[in-house]
């Protein structure tokens, strides 16, 4: 046969092939979403996690329960094995609620809707009382200097970029103050820092978060208050700038707590060493139920498995459901799960997160991915050829806090990537609960990612 | 001067004006979604629709007010001339609201959770007491005949289907039970019916809507149950194929009403002749406020002459906002909006309808698109590279009730497709309120509208 009709026939036999073998592919990621959409039970999990458990944070006596509540879980959806991963961490424990007062005349205060910001010390309950200066942003405490800072507090009022349609980077590009602001503030004498809540909505739900202090600088306390009373404070001071502001609170630092890593292991059937970790944070903020952030991606992640064994699938590669470890203020579970990887020479080829609310998929961010050239992003490229029609496309970015660690070991690291309009509606509040989460979109994420990690699997990367 | 090199340069040029075009259209584009995300009003006019006013079925006092309204804000935004367009309506008033039990014994009951189906007759609060036949279709009445069905109360329990993605096509594949569900049962001798509430969501939640008489066939009652009220009737059923239900509810039918569309009309500067309308219905249930249908659709129209005019732009083609009256149950506005368009001679090149929700936009999809080989087809193609960075696509389908009676008139007509997961929580019922209604969301949809609009505009159809 001459070569040249050898090649076509080839050809035609390799893309019959190609052709089928994405048939059977679509096929298989609608048999997915058909499944997630009408059998899944990750809501009733969530509903479980953030209602009967509720707020999680790291070291508390709800973080071990939510340990136990989703190692069962997964034991009950017949993984391989599960296993646990000790770290440690600092139980930051709030004791009463913080208070804040504006004081307009020696008998009428106006109180500001507030609440302490995680890892801040607290005040025992003493009142904080002084002047208010008002700043846009860290830079702006250099400009003021110690003269104009030393003795006040210092209110951090930059709000979220409300014309950023993601509403990720408007959050990005704020949050400094929150994470850096008590540190900065207090190298120029200032004796407490207020925060503008991290939010686009003007209301009156204060927002928690992480802030961290800095070795060798004083620590002072670090007090988040609502968008509404935010701007009720920048009124005042525009009209009286010497109006006085009280605080108080009382947190306690409990060190030396430990967390597991939740892990269960589904073994592959023809690459068991090539490991795909798909997982979210199992601990969360203590205000609400910590339903968005991120019960919703660790049962996304639990779903996963679910799906696939209600399909009777077989893996060929080994899916590992990680629930990860204070990721809220420490990082220390997701640390600990690239540390022992390395040690014990795993070897592996992706992984999942989801950690930004259970929201309609709109696609997946990879980190790692080569040029447009490359062999391995014309792969992954083409993948999502098939999820298009689910609306889920492919971009290039961040991964997830829990997984990052790993990245120099070599895995492709995906994001799952939901819409971000109503995400800081609840991050990090008293109304991050299972009213916050609409079932089917929750269920459209875990039918993204298992279409992901079901394509993964099939081919490698 | 050659001719090839004459070519090029045109070419050349040509290919530079294009660029350059383009990269001004994208900044206006940025600048429109800007606006609508830090400055619309949009969700404030909402406010007042749908919780001071609220819920304002054709013909109803609260329809009057509704009209005045928008037409005020219309006056306000500084449009070339408002104007009302008189159609007849029939007043359908719930007076009050079903009662549904079903007798398990002589002395116990379960009360379902009921609404009446709009346009039902009521049965003067007297009790229609009867067995129950529960069927999944109109296709089973056949089958079952006039001898099973005669004096029962025929029970429609075919659910949406949940796998389909987007659930207005699940709601399209149901809907027909709650439409015609009274009028074909009547025909086998059904003394009533009781339909299953229009929702993925199982909660205790009944959904209204319209239903169809047939003229000749008896009237007989239509009342929907709650999608929990309809599982536990089934199953009720299941145990107990005689168990009797009882239903009550007490209606009034005032023919004769006028309701008007009204138009805020923005001249165009070159060619005033070519009319861009973009709309939504005003009238919506009588259970809720109507925040998502559609009170969305009608401020998110007003919002693009409240964008452009906040960006100094001056339209070239004229652009129409109408609050179409009496979508739901009757279409009198759509209808009387094309007919008169018709007798004066309009000339409509493009429409645009929002009536799917005020959730993030997703694309538009568009009704009358010749193929991908058309002129025309390229062009709006070609449109939609500037919006995907704002997630929104081109598809292929249907526009919106409203504007649809135009199509004869040549137009090419867009519909918003927003996304879908949380549509069917709220529809038609109780819940259909503001808070609902995520402001970034509804602003976001203004956005997309205003945009498809700015390039109808810019470079016709």
């Amino acid at each position: 046969m001459p070569k040249t009709i050898l090649f076509l026939l080839l050809s035609t036999f390799s893309i019959a092939l190609m052709q089928a073998q994405s048939s059977e592919d679509a096929f298989k990621i609608k048999k997915i979403f058909d499944t997630a959409l009408s059998e899944s039970e990750a809501y009733d999990w969530l509903y479980h996690l953030s209602e009967n458990i509720g707020g999680r944070l790291a070291g508390s006596p709800n973080s071990t329960l939510a340990e136990d509540y989703t190692k069962s879980v997964l034991e009950q959806l017949g993984v391989t094995s599960t296993f646990k991963q000790a770290c440690n961490t600092t139980y930051w424990h709030r004791k009463t609620e913080s208070e804040v007062n504006i004081h307009l005349q020696p008998n009428v205060t106006i109180e500001l809707t507030s609440t302490s910001l995680g890892n801040t010390i607290g005040t025992n309950n003493e009142k904080i009382r002084a002047e208010v200066i008002e700043v846009f942003g860290l830079d702006d405490l250099e400009e003021l200097g110690e003269e104009k800072i030393t003795g006040k507090i210092v209110f951090f009022n930059r709000p979220m970029d409300p014309t950023l349609v993601n509403s990720f980077a408007a959050y990005g590009g704020a949050v400094d103050q929150r994470v850096f602001g008590a540190a900065r503030a207090a190298k120029y004498g200032a004796v407490a820092v207020l925060v503008r809540s991290m939010t686009n909505k003007i209301d009156d739900v204060p927002h928690t978060g992480t802030s961290i202090y800095e070795e060798g600088v004083e620590k002072i306390p670090s007090i988040a208050i609502s968008t509404m009373a935010s701007n009720l404070l920048s009124e005042t001071l525009g009209e009286n700038p010497n109006v006085q502001v009280s605080l108080s609170n009382d947190n306690e630092i409990i060190e030396n707590q430990t967390n597991f890593n939740i892990v269960g292991e589904w073994k592959g059937s023809e690459f068991p060493d090539e490991i795909i970790v798909v997982g979210g944070h199992l601990d969360s903020w203590d205000l609400g139920g910590g339903a968005h952030d991120d019960g919703a991606g660790c049962v996304q992640s639990m779903a996963v498995v679910e799906i696939l064994k209600k399909m009777n699938y077989t893996p060929k590669r080994t899916i590992r459901v990680v629930m990860f470890a204070n990721e809220e203020n420490g990082l220390a579970g997701g640390r600990a799960y690239a540390r022992i990887a390395k040690e014990k020479g795993e070897k592996h080829i992706a992984g999942i997160e989801s950690d930004s609310g259970g929201f309609t998929p709109r696609g997946f961010s990879a980190d790692g991915l080569p040029s447009f050239f490359d062999e391995k992003f014309r792969k992954v490229s083409d993948w999502f050829g098939l999820l298009e029609a689910y609306g889920v496309t492919l971009s290039k970015g961040g991964s997830g806090a829990d997984i990052s660690p790993l990245k120099d070991q070599g895995p492709l690291l995906f994001g799952l990537r939901p819409d971000t309009q109503r995400y800081f509606d609840f991050h990090h509040t008293a109304e991050d609960h299972i009213e916050a989460v609409n079932k089917r979109e929750l269920n459209l994420g875990a039918a993204a990612m298992t279409s992901l990690i079901y394509l993964i699997d099939q081919y490698g990367i």
